[in-house]
């Protein structure tokens, strides 16, 4: 089974959503304006609308992400849905059993979907290319493979201030290696077009594999940033760094710390992003982090509109509209 | 206050669930057809029924199980009470107070059920002896003594498959001396009327009652299996089997782990049954456990509607319906 | 910013609940009265009110406390809001950031309410005071600081019982010194208008500003207790009393227990409190705890409906009714 078509059902639309690859731009887009009209829902007085009522949503996290595990909580409760979480990652019960086994039990007991959060890289795959028919999977973070869910939203949120993808230059900085979340930012803004897409590192910190992806790659912060319209910053992840060469944490800050001076280079509009949480004074400056160009708490605000989204769009074909099943 | 008649209100009906003995085939059977009404809503779109809305139901789990207590939560859900859990295992607060105390707190905050799970025998029928007059305690396991609703759905199975339980020949494989599920079962089966029990495990693992409930019992697997028409399989629970004398797991496997070649000896329509989670390759072969007549996901499916039928049915009084009382 | 009028939006509404000081007796009635008005409610058959539909409420506890994470999770789910426990304690997300960052994050998810549990004095202030316009934060007990709605529970337990305030002598017994409870009682029977509030303990748990408050401090429970009409025990805390010097756990008992023999000093009808949970044979005697005079469990009880109303009066202004926005 390929990678491309498992995400897809027969006609085409969202069944799974474990990665950016192999989703075309409509696709893309159409999550975007599903999420630009929740947007409003999260705004009102009742943050509510009763799409997945009666529909079970259970967080499977094989790894503690408390942050993570929230926002898609919040958004399946906004949806009316009912949520169970597992922390599988100390469940005695389930380390007895094979993983296709907690699955096959949470399935049987007609769960709609499942939102997994994994260490190894490729686990949400391996469950979709398991999962019952009336099953959808939603990755929440698989090892360093990807973050789909938090790339979307990180669209939306470039999109929401420059309107259009296909003029901009998109630089990532920070460890690219390891970071689930910039592999699938890439794989987002190739796929919807933008102009440059730059990573910004120390050499040990990027991947082999960036240049075939078209990124340009710089290991100087100063000439990186030039004239670019967003800058996304990672988050530094010591625990997942193993045997990376790294200098100290000071010596990071001086070449690779996002700062005020730094970020003159850049356009005068920039907007500047993180996924969360923030190291103040590691990977950012606080001055910027909390600036008038840090779409950073923005970001957080779209999280649940886009990750409604992705939810609703997953589970279309169960969401019953006015007495009758819609699409 | 004894045994038998805690678990009945006035007029007999369902008050307390705590264990299968006591309780006749009129009030089994009652459940059981109670539970087939709820199986089509665990299949339709809309998975809930406003039955228990506004009610207050509290997982009070003296011990952890993700598993069990996530599926009393999910039935719960699905009967539309709101659902309190509480790890009661790691709770500084009620470790320093009585166990009573803890009850009586939580009778204040007028909850209307808890579901019990504790690791000694008899606690769940201590707490319902001291129970408010609002409230209805069911048993999720109580040390070695009795896991009814387990109980209770792997009835709801075997009706399903087998339709009468009077013509029917039922073997269960392992360690019966430790496992709560056993004990329930034979109550179970023994009150619908089978026409035979058999236990089948090495002598040291035949508890010293089973031969007063009228189960024949076997110490040699194949001899067992003879003309079953449903083998229900123990788990092999390690944790419990303090100073048991036992063989190795893989002298286990040799003589009491189920597999294909054993399972001829059985009838050709016989039915496989476990309750969870599966040891493969100490309790039983995978191509049994995944083969056409394994059952077992069907009993994790069945497990949502018959938890919903207890606890609407020891709750029947307090159900509001069109406005008025319903019984 | 002062801690009198954080508290308060520009109408003299109540806007967060951080502590007694500062709100007047109208404010504190206000907050009876409504409460006298959900207890009814918990009453019922439905014990639910669409109040808080749509509307999500944070516990974010950065000390666990699974009890009173309950009483307010079932406040909550009572006024029909979505709650979100966030156990900050053991979050390795949170850790790693700033208590602001955590908050504004939770903050741009649009939540409504915070209801905040904290080691530190103070925490619950610092909150409030960088929270966002749209967020309200509700005081679960900060440090050794405060413990406003323990206090209004108990304020309303008397009140049930005793009718009028200006009449009553109150009696504060035990570890007042590091007693948030006791600190918050203080405050508000006073500002209701007691006639007498009394402190009886060791002189090493009275601390230095009681005398300040207006408090009359005796160190014999016999003295103290004479025609007292309300007795309020406390919890002896001993993992707060670092390096206070204390009497033998025995001794404290045959000094500052409550038994039946002291109690006959106090008036007829007086009625014996304690916030829970209770350490039998410790601080009360079981006949104490359990007899005709305590009112322990009613305390419980009314806690729902108090912790309702605060709730409530403090999002009044967010709340629809009948299509409209109230106040």
């Amino acid at each position: 089974m390929n990678k491309q078509n498992i995400q897809l059902d027969q006609d085409g639309g969202l069944r799974h959503f474990l990665t950016i690859e192999g989703l075309n731009r409509a696709l893309l887009t159409d999550i975007l304006d599903t999420a630009e009209s929740f947007t409003s829902i999260t705004e009102q007085t009742i943050k509510k609308v009763p799409l997945l009522r009666g529909k079970t949503i259970v967080n499977l996290f094989f790894e503690a992400s408390t942050r993570t595990r929230t926002t898609f909580e919040l958004a399946a409760k906004r949806l009316s849905a009912d949520v169970l979480n597992i922390d599988a990652s100390i469940s005695a019960a389930t380390k007895g059993e094979t993983l296709l086994d907690t699955l096959n039990n949470l399935e049987a007991m007609h769960c709609d979907m499942f939102v997994i959060r994994h260490p190894n890289s490729g686990a949400a795959h391996f469950i979709a290319q398991h999962a019952a028919p009336h099953v959808s999977i939603i990755n929440a973070g698989d090892g360093s493979h990807a973050h789909p869910t938090q790339a979307m939203l990180d669209m939306f949120t470039i999109r929401r201030h420059k309107g259009e993808f296909h003029n901009l230059c998109v630089a990532i900085v920070g460890d690219i290696m390891h970071s689930r979340v910039a592999r699938s930012q890439i794989h987002a803004l190739s796929t919807l077009g933008v102009k440059e897409i730059r990573a910004i590192a120390p050499r040990t910190l990027i991947p082999a594999e960036a240049e075939t992806l078209g990124v340009h790659i710089y290991n100087d912060l100063r000439e990186g940033l030039r004239d670019v319209d967003v800058v996304i910053m990672l988050r530094l992840q010591y625990e997942r760094m193993r045997g990376a060469s790294l200098p100290s944490e000071h010596e990071y800050y001086q070449l690779f710390g996002l700062t005020e001076d730094k970020l003159s280079l850049a356009c005068p509009d920039v907007i500047i992003m993180h996924p969360g949480p923030i190291n103040r004074g590691v990977e950012i400056e606080s001055a910027v982090a909390d600036g008038p160009r840090s779409v950073i708490l923005q970001q957080v605000a779209h999280g649940t509109a886009v990750r409604m989204a992705i939810m609703s769009r997953a589970m279309r074909h169960k969401i019953v509209v006015a007495g009758g099943e819609s699409s």
